[in-house]
């Protein structure tokens, strides 16, 4: 159902995704199962919790453990790199916010099969985009970062308010592709207006 | 099947649930998505973790969204006005009690329904009128007010064991007011009892 | 289904965790109701994730309520005993990882019902056995234990893993009992490996 391209952001976002994981427990000093955890939870999280709320259970990860592997592969790769993963930072938010795009657009439209509201739906897209974030931020004993710092979480609102003002109008992997584009670009513009990188997994040293 | 007058508490109950997550995430400095989602954390948390554990899904805030809706256009009208709220704790206490009340009977009265046992059911009822704020107090790192001061919880235990006590004799609706008024008076009571207004939202200042 | 024997390192399992809770618990001084609510979490948290997360719902303790009362009385035979049971330490070690052994195979084989994966089952295992301490240490405010210290999880990763080399040469039960042992074994060799007594329940004080 799924498009090829779409398939492969969304396995860049998994990465990206289980990446930030392998860098925020790092500084917390987990032990090496911790980090694995860490990383599966941010990476798996959010849609761990929309397929909880809507009852599609059980739970994706544990039927399609193809994307589970992707988790593990990518943490397992990225702890002995992972000092030099953080000179990636400028690289990783492309990946991350592309990452975010999909999973927001891979929830609302799980939201819409379902035949929920489109507030609903944007609501899911958001848990799905967002929520891996928040639920590794409470595990490490943290505040989580979009509760503070809303980036994340007002670019998956506007994307999927943008989604259902266009899909009347437009075939539904147009619609999908805008979405995704419109929420990275988004994000990154924020990046840039900031006129510096924010350090993104800084959020584990408050 | 609810009657207008349990409907019009539940709606006060959701509105004064929900400032109180106003209040709670303004004093740790949330941006405004996080006082949306902790007002909505607030207000809707016992009820989701009762739906998802007894497997009534999706959660009722899903379907039933008028609910959802009263969270955000409450939390919306609170920030501005969230000093006055604040003078305004007396007015919130009263509100807050009925809300215990009528969620506590809400989540008995669906354990009735599931055909769970009584104890089951007063659990149902404690978690609907409690874990709101359980969840709260996680996701903002503290360690959950009632888990060190419990008298939320003993109101709704003890209102739930009345109900028990009372169903073979009066009829269901009656004692659903009785239920409600109990929970009401003793959280009063104690208020009372402690000879000073109980600064409910300290919790999120130690 | 289960015989009488691993109902009965069950029953010990759950009284141990709940112990183990009840101490935990103390030490953050939480209140009577605290103590109750975290000793349940404990014991039946792992349990609870894992039917939500594979859509087993109403969770199991909710439909035989036996077990949530084996939580309620250990905790209310242990509150009054919890300086004995502290210095009883070692005899609790030897109940809490016979315990790990009996929750790990019952998440193992609840998962190969389901049919799950072999990778699925082990990691259903390990929820079953290690994440009502990880949602007790997450609801007290610290970090996970186990994501610092992987002793019990690499036990019943390891185990399971046993359990699938055996399970097509041996009968099921004593798959079953070789998996227990092993974890058994393995967590107390742990133990003396290091030359002294693990303190478990110092997690909290960090």
């Amino acid at each position: 159902m799924k498009s090829e391209f779409l398939n492969l952001i969304e396995v860049a976002g998994i990465i990206t995704f289980s990446i930030s994981g392998v860098l925020a427990a790092q500084e917390k000093k987990l032990d090496i199962f911790g980090i694995f955890i860490i990383a599966f939870i941010t990476a798996m999280g959010g849609g761990t919790l929309r397929d909880i709320l809507i009852g599609d259970l059980p739970v994706n990860w544990m039927v399609n453990t193809q994307n589970a592997a992707i988790v593990f592969i990518s943490a397992a790769v990225a702890i002995p790199f992972r000092r030099t993963i953080k000179n990636l930072q400028k690289v990783l938010i492309v990946f991350d916010s592309l990452g975010l795009g999909l999973f927001t657009l891979v929830g609302i439209e799980k939201g819409i099969d379902h035949g929920f509201t489109p507030a609903i739906c944007v609501a899911l897209g958001t848990i799905t985009g967002c929520f891996g974030g928040v639920i590794r931020d409470i595990s490490i004993n943290n505040i989580p970062l979009i509760f503070q710092k809303e980036i994340y979480a007002i670019a998956c609102i506007a994307g999927g308010i943008i989604y259902f003002l266009l899909i009347p109008f437009f075939p539904k992997d147009i619609v999908g592709m805008i979405v995704i584009a419109f929420i990275f670009i988004l994000r990154m513009l924020v990046v840039r207006f900031n006129w510096s990188l924010p350090d993104m997994y800084r959020e584990s040293k408050r």
